[in-house]
């Protein structure tokens, strides 16, 4: 009897980790790439605003003036890219590309209107909604970031209620408890490892 | 502010596990309740054959009569029934209906041909197919049971290559290494965390 394999085609995947802004994103993110970091690739957003206290150049974002920014979008280097309170906030592609070609899961870090146009461009991207359990937990985690004056706060606020609306749009919601980001990071994990054993996969393109 | 919930609905689930004879399911099923027992529940199906040496009654199976059995036939309490290797299996309604009233997740043992009855019947359940990695495996597991006659082990050989070829209309696949049930387990597990996580959820209905 000839030997037959029985395994499924598998296929690195690229996840799409969104929610409102104050949400965790970040943190959440990073805890991913450190559990498992010879599997998960962290793509790299570039922005043009300045770096905050504890971000780090070429590891949180790449740091960019706006001529640099520009030249990016013409030489269509970027999968998606957007004006974020006043500042450009894109995605370069050739990172996404070469992460995939390395076998690696890729993790996309992305606002809720950035998900948008990536799950377009890439239908088969898995998407997570991260959110708190309530909206007050979320206006109490923008108010402990600290760096925002009232005004900005306010728009902060009423940006990430309308954010919280479109969560019907991702496959997949998961709640960051406060102080327990743990939590969320395993259900990631858990909707990781299940999309590799979907039956039906096609690998991503870009 | 009024502090709304942000909570994606969740509703306990229907898990279908199966695959091939032989391929390992009464372990993976075994282990999954105790890992979890106050959150799943395993559907104890009704059969006419008799026990294996290490099976007992109203836990591996209800061990039931011909009589019996037409009796649960004919008073529609059976989910799916099917003839397998001369007698018959069936699984019983009310166990479901109780155990997901009750807040719990149901796993199904079921084969092949009954997980295709039972994702037509409640076309929102999980399907997971487990299986081995390569077609050797799975005979050499067949022959290891030693449970068999020459013919009926050719008979189960030929049966499991057929239903092998089943597993595209499964949702998930899932490789149950030899020695190492822990490891499918495992996977199990994340296909239902990943499951409860969905933003669109509807109640199973039986």
């Amino acid at each position: 009897m000839q030997d037959n394999l029985y395994d499924c085609p598998e296929y690195p995947l690229l996840l799409i980790l969104s929610g409102p802004s104050g949400v965790g994103k970040d943190t959440v993110a990073r805890m991913l790439i450190e559990r498992r970091p010879d599997s998960f690739y962290f793509v790299v957003t570039a922005t043009t605003r300045p770096p905050r206290d504890n971000e780090r150049d070429g590891l949180d974002y790449f740091f960019v003036n706006f001529d640099e920014f520009a030249h990016m979008i013409e030489t269509n280097e970027l999968l998606e890219y957007a004006i974020v309170y006043n500042d450009y906030k894109g995605i370069p592609k050739q990172q996404i590309r070469d992460a995939l070609a390395s076998g690696r899961d890729v993790i996309l870090r992305v606002d809720v209107q950035g998900a948008a146009t990536v799950r377009h461009l890439i239908p088969n991207a898995i998407s997570v909604f991260l959110t708190t359990r309530t909206e007050g937990g979320l206006v109490r985690r923008l108010h402990q970031r600290k760096q925002d004056t009232q005004e900005g706060m306010a728009l902060r606020t009423a940006t990430a209620r309308q954010e919280m609306k479109r969560l019907a749009e991702f496959d997949y919601c998961v709640v960051n408890p406060e102080g327990r980001p743990e939590v969320a990071v395993e259900r990631v994990l858990s909707i990781i490892d299940a999309a590799h054993c979907r039956t039906h996969q096609e690998p991503v393109r870009l």
